[in-house]
């Protein structure tokens, strides 16, 4: 329980800036609740990457696999996903399978006890009753961090890991692709210094958002925001990057600045959001990437996408090495354990035993050379 | 398979009344179908809850965890849940968590074979091809019966546990409600001599109809019935209480009798079950506890609620010591982890592993003073 | 990776015949991705066979199942089922549970990506990101199909087992059929020159058509196709009987040929495939089984229907010796898996268990005679 969160009422923790709510919903200076990209600073991601690595490579052989399986197997999760999810959803209950813990689902409202007209409150309290996590989507605005609070105010405050919430926060999604984009400039010399061209529906899009506010952890990084004019990212994340002397530009044209980008990030028009005053076609033509286009881009050129996707990256380009959508996929999964491992405190555990592989490895590496 | 049971066609069976029906449920005098509450006498659930409190126990360590997930690691289960539910699913999923048991979920019926014309007892007999125990919540009056009687009669007899069924019956809440009832009084004198007030709707609530059944169990305890003239609770459960000469009362004031309990059970309106005829409000102002009102509340009393609840309980009050609702709802995990292991004859296999781990406590307890 | 199967595009894998994608469906003689039933050849469904018994037999003890479950621990699959399905569903679902596999479920489009204007191609690329097997049921002709070739063609492809396709491919339903088949004639010598008698609705029915080409593969075996003038086998699968010089006949009469038959293998009504312009009664009369005319069949004939029935066996038939569609479906989950068992190489493991158990069984035989 973290002392500090109790003490606010609801309305008092409501008007706190992002800022103030770190400290509350981080256990020192690591996340315990998962619920904000302004959680993350450079210390944590560098953290959390070494223990992605080290699960993947564990997870190679059988016997590595079976050892991950114990770490949190007295664990139980819930998925509470009350918005259309894939991707999300498969990404986090394969993490959980991959370290041992059960899993609960509830992905429909009908068939729950909302439809007895229980609150929200309840609703996660009751949940928090039965797992030892809760991993929730959900279309409310700040239903993540309601849940938090409310747990924090129970006798069972076990965390809660944002999934995707209302139209701004999705901070895992951050975490996989800071991920992809540092295993793609691995030989390279690394993020800093990169230039990352972003395109398509940038206003609504929550994945290029969390991105762009991350990216301000890496020097020297320019940032290339390439959109329609009336899907532009908005002012209050230009703001921040402007207090953080990232240089970035913003502009209606895509194709132009192929050559210069380090890594492209195509996104889908995000129509669930539209309005009956507010409407967007299904697709951007001109912010879409053909394969006639590779020819233009870097020879390490990392071509990634948060998928689901429509036309904004022609399939023919699934199989050219620069595409790293794929991998970013499975690279949700990887840093979502990685995740887990760390909120559970199990690093320790996952380090050792891989040292101690590491070490029979190169004994036995030594005794037959 | 129970050779008695088997004598029985359907329309033989269905004219006996509950008590009759109880030998045909039970492996001598312990539940092997669990479908009604008539099947609980005082040995079985001082049985049961010796059994909950050791399996409590021994979760509270990773290996005690680990080898409570080994009990049943053999088994399978099905839930088979046909009306809106989150409490009861997800209870009785984690129990079978704790115990290893793997579950696999029907809750649609949209997407299963009924759509193609099958009937009921094809479709119980489907589902025990594949698993060792079913767990049925189903909007039909005694189709948890129904359940058992055709798997007496097939090849694979597995056991059926009512999560729910029609009106009447759920009687595992039943299990809970008493258990929490006990830890409540653990050091008040116990159950024995209580005045158990039940408030709201008392007509059509399956709680609190399973539970007075039950309360005549215990010696000396007084219920008090008060709810609106219109929800009244039924004779059939009053004429029981009167057989049993338990002391009771009905009334349609709530607060005056509070001063006098030693457990107050609120409940929700069930318009569930609403008819055209027959319609209740939402909510019955007269019938709930607000914040206030825990002054006039004994020092012991237990603040009970099957949940979910609507305006019944001011969520003010979860934080006093005398709510017991979110205890009484993770009760409900324990008490039916006890039952399966039970059910399924591994109480010896749990009770073993818990003196074991005793000894050895008191053995270093005695080595290190 | 299939090198072969890399080779063609989708336009040309399209205009391959069934028995030219048998190859690339296969590595070497046994099936990979499990798509059609063009794939299983004498030896294969031997072993297959074979494979099953033993797994039957090592489950029966609790340490035996434990053992099964260690096998594909490492595994993850997912049930991709887009019609409705109870059985088949929960018998894929529950061998994997067997064999230790991992789970998860997309059941109901309306809850995944594919709203969001995702191409099924994308949908299967990313369940494989997460998972080492997919098992799909989709009303898509030709969508497994198009799910392997996808697959062969990314960077992971895992297997697809095939659960039902359009009309036409059921495969591992034939495989259970004659499993079925086989134990059913095991002491009144084997399924070579037995007369099959199929009746209902042949015509849509896949099981009847998957069922009479697997028959080809066994000797001197006769087939009565009994239905409606207008429900007919189709020529197709009637032209591959003339090839194979299989003795069949076909008949509008059902009842005259039940003294004659060994087995019978009863279907019901397919009307989910009804158009505006073809619609069909819920049930043939003629077509079914009474419990009168179980004095007409022979003392060992097998009564078998791949379920869910509807009026086509009386149910009072179902406690008769010769009554086998509950073992059918019982069947189903342990050739499932069994066949998991020899896509992911793991026999060897499994065999060398039953050798290793049946030495000891022998020897302490020997010591305790």
């Amino acid at each position: 329980m973290n002392k500090n969160f109790i003490k606010y009422s609801w309305e008092e923790f409501e008007k706190l800036n992002l800022h103030q709510k770190v400290p509350l919903f981080n256990h020192g200076q690591t996340p315990y609740h998962c619920l904000i990209a302004q959680q993350f600073d450079r210390n944590f991601l560098d953290h959390l990457y070494h223990i992605t690595n080290v699960i993947r490579a564990i997870s190679k052989s059988k016997v590595g696999a079976l050892f991950l399986q114990t770490i949190l197997s007295d664990k139980r999760a819930m998925l509470y996903f009350m918005q259309p999810s894939t991707r999300t959803y498969l990404s986090f209950k394969t993490a959980c399978q991959i370290l041992g813990i059960q899993t609960s689902d509830v992905r429909d409202s009908s068939i729950s006890s909302e439809v007895k007209g229980e609150s929200s409150e309840d609703t996660i309290r009751t949940f928090s009753s039965y797992v030892d996590m809760i991993i929730m989507r959900h279309p409310g605005e700040g239903m993540a961090e309601k849940a938090a609070w409310v747990l924090e105010h129970s006798e069972r405050p076990v965390p809660v890991l944002n999934a995707g919430s209302g139209k701004d926060q999705h901070p895992t999604q951050a975490l996989l692709d800071i991920y992809t984009l540092r295993r793609s400039f691995e030989n390279f010399g690394g993020l800093q210094g990169k230039t990352v061209l972003m395109a398509g529906d940038l206003m609504r899009g929550r994945t290029v958002r969390s991105l762009a506010q991350i990216l301000t952890l890496f020097e020297g990084v320019k940032i290339i925001f390439s959109s329609p004019e009336n899907f532009k990212m908005k002012q209050d994340v230009l703001n921040i990057l402007r207090t953080q002397n990232v240089n970035f530009i913003e502009t209606s044209e895509f194709k132009k600045y192929l050559p210069e980008a380090d890594a492209i990030y195509m996104t889908r028009v995000q129509n669930e959001h539209d309005t009956d005053s507010f409407k967007s076609e299904q697709s951007f033509p001109d912010f879409s990437l053909n394969f006639d286009d590779l020819s233009k881009l870097k020879e390490h050129c990392a071509i990634m996408h948060p998928l689901p996707r429509r036309q904004e990256i022609d399939p023919k380009i699934d199989n050219d090495p620069r595409a790293k959508y794929w991998r970013q996929e499975r690279n949700g999964m990887w840093t979502r354990a990685a995740l887990m491992v760390i909120i559970f405190g199990k690093c320790n555990e996952v380090l050792n035993y891989w040292s101690d592989i590491s070490k029979q490895v190169n004994h036995t590496a030594k005794a037959n050379p």
